[in-house]
């Protein structure tokens, strides 16, 4: 597996001048939202590059949730800028933002599909270098500080896809948990679900092994490999982190202890399903957020529609877990038991529905819509929530269980309400 | 934390030399020792080459437990050589032998000591380039192929030391657990003792943000950073699976669950401790292997006395773990149950000799030699043992508990005789 370089603890994020002093950077981009460029995590970067005479350019147009165009205007930016460094502040929206800045900055003559996952883009593989990028995250959830992944929203297709490539991974992470301490209520409950289902769909993977075809040559190997000892420790240790604070994190702000250990389980779950993988919640997710109507997500402080990603994914892991506990029932109950749940006498044909039942009492007690017809889908979005849902193989594939049409309807449908 | 590439299962060696035409080797320096170049490891990685067109030369001299010496005469051949990139296959003395030829190689005008650790050596930091190095455990203990660690004997003195920098890292592990069949059980045995101490000792280092001095500059932090939350995985997941196949793998060569488990862990371990560093065990350890007068080593190969690493630092356990019980009690009993100790009504103080109880056990079931002296040393030779940990503060400050040179002489004292 391949790893990232991170850095933890409450204020290291001061440090960040001095890193890009140390990288010899001279010129730095740094990227946040609007929203986030007026709160204190972009304040204390932008403090820490004036006190280490670092210039820098602030590009706070990041869109939440991007989308094909708000990237292309990041790049615009970057290749205008001809910067030598790059320092994202913000959450997946952020970080993604500028790991596609970054990339397309280093690689102009590219077309935007070039480097977009197939079969959507042409998925090619990065081989020009790129400058060094520190990603300091401000939600507890996606983990892309660690990922050589960036998501966005394929306007023309009304889908999500992305860029998938070790050679975007940012190049150090500052995780520092002061910055949680600001995350408003639903921010911070639906970037842990985002924790949640890295970890259960990362640990349901399809092992290592069986994957198929296995590359002839090594350098071939997708960065998602499915399941295996190295992720599961991740994954596993991200969910007793989610199980033992998520709730905490969630109703009360100044719960330091549960909001570090929350920020520390988004890292962890990161290096895990960077890894081994993700499948069902998140391909089915791309689809649920790329068709967004009208739903207006509470707390986020945005002009758009938008179901925010950790909302997208963690909707249906009722449905999905239930559908996947055949091939390892022993592991869907062990996390089961991890969220809670007593499975003493628990039989293993029983491991989909005691996950389900875990995961909804989980999402209830934390107030979560009910199902994907509380967000404003239908019976009859589902042909169109397949239909998105197809495109994604690069993660669909990878779960344990092989899927229809017809299987991927009746998940949609099991989803549509939860309590 | 930096971490490692590694890639893991039965059989990744043989893609070896496709690893080296990725990275565009033409000229590759293939490193072990005598008694392994004449075993399945090492044929398997030549046929690769062989079958991949790539050129290579064998250097085949490592000394078990390398000297400075011995570096010395790797560092000439690979200074003869030019090559372009490094396969180490063996244990910790194969891949320490051969980050330090690649180091050295690729700063040809640098003194020996230039970069040794202080106070020994000048400690300097590498900025030079070095050339890919890829490592093939072939024993379960010292995590090399994960860390930026080479260890060595530095006869002048009688005591050991290394050279420690993220750049002597290598750049890819190949951990393929068909190696472990291959070793003998004292061999298994004294290596899991090494697996075993990394993950005591990282678990029970001072924890990062008490370490001082606090380095202004980042780049300055040293790779051993004390215990963090990071590490604390590693170290934990490594002690379950040392206590649950430890005695497997030594019992039953054809134990192959529990000799590829024990191949994990030492990765495991290595990743936990060369993130957060090692303390009294290891630093005691390095004199009691300088120092060794006559001890042979059941199934060691070798024609010198040797006291092996992995039962170097194992022998002072109980003492060093009583030693530093009262600066985290529930750590020190969280390990013992691990270890299998039944820990529901220990009390807060009887931490470290429950611990030290447990060690002993592990110890006397696994048939080691009773202490210090079984292997050839006497209360008189106590103070030169002091003497020979005194420069080891690198890592003796990462312990919990300061010590004192009375202390040090105590904990050897108390480890003469252990049942
Ligand atoms: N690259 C990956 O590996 C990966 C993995 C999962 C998800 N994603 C993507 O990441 C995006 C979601 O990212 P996210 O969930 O981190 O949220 P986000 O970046 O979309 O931010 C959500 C909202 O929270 C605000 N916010 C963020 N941090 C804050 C703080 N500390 N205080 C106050 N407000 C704060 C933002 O301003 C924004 O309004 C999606 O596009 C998703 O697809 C990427
Ligand atoms: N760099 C680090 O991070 C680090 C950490 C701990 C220890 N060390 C160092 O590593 C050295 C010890 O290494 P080690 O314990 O791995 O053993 P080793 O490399 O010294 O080998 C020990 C013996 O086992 C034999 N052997 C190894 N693999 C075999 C196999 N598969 N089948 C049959 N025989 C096999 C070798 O030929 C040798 O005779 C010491 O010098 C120690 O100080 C380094
Ligand atoms: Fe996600
Ligand atoms: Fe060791």
């Amino acid at each position: 597996m391949a790893v990232s370089n991170i850095r933890y603890g409450a204020g290291v994020t001061k440090e960040v001048g001095m890193d890009l002093q140390n990288m010899g950077a001279k010129n730095v981009c740094l990227m946040t939202d609007k929203n986030l460029s007026q709160l204190p995590p972009v304040k204390t970067v932008m403090d820490s590059l004036v006190k280490n005479g670092i210039n820098f350019k602030l590009y706070d147009s990041v869109r939440v949730e991007p989308t094909d165009r708000s990237f292309m205007e990041a790049v615009e930016f970057a290749k205008k800028g001809a910067f030598d460094a790059y320092v994202a502040v913000g959450g997946g929206s952020t970080m993604d933002t500028c790991k596609a800045a970054n990339l397309y900055a280093s690689s102009p003559h590219s077309d935007f599909l070039d480097y977009v996952n197939a079969p959507i883009g042409k998925g090619k593989p990065v081989t020009v270098p790129l400058r060094p990028l520190i990603a300091v995250p401000t939600t507890s959830g996606t983990g892309s500080e660690t990922t050589g992944v960036a998501i966005f929203d394929y306007e023309h297709l009304k889908v999500k896809t992305g860029i998938a490539s070790r050679a975007i991974k940012p190049t150090l992470g500052l995780i520092d948990p002061l910055h949680t301490l600001h995350m408003p209520e639903r921010v911070v409950a639906n970037s842990g679900f985002d924790v949640l289902c890295h970890a259960l769909e990362s640990y349901t993977a399809l092992p290592y092994h069986m994957r198929s075809p296995c590359p002839s040559n090594p350098i071939t190997r997708p960065a998602y490999q499915g399941s295996n000892p190295i992720s599961d420790i991740w994954a596993v240790h991200a969910l007793q982190i989610v199980a033992k604070y998520l709730k905490r994190a969630v109703r009360n702000p100044d719960d330091l202890e549960a909001r570090s250990n929350m920020h520390l389980a988004s890292a962890f779950a990161g290096i895990g399903f960077g890894n081994a993988g993700v499948h069902l919640c998140h391909g089915m997710s791309y689809p649920i957020s790329g068709l967004v109507k009208k739903y207006k997500a509470k707390d986020y402080k945005v002009d758009h529609p938008l179901v925010p990603h950790g909302l997208s994914v963690v909707l249906t892991s009722p449905a999905v877990f239930t559908f996947t506990a055949q091939m390892s029932p022993e592991r869907h109950l062990e996390m089961a038991e991890i969220l809670g749940a007593d499975t003493r006498t628990a039989r293993i044909p029983d491991a989909g529905p005691i996950l389900a039942d875990t995961l909804r009492k989980f999402l209830f007690d934390l107030d979560v819509d009910d199902g994907l017809a509380a967000i404003g889908y239908s019976k009859a979005d589902i042909p169109a929530l397949v239909k998105g849902t197809l495109p994604q193989e690069r993660v669909t594939k990878l779960a344990p269980r092989p899927q229809s049409e017809e299987d991927l309807s009746v998940l949609f449908e099991a989803s549509m309400k939860l309590y």
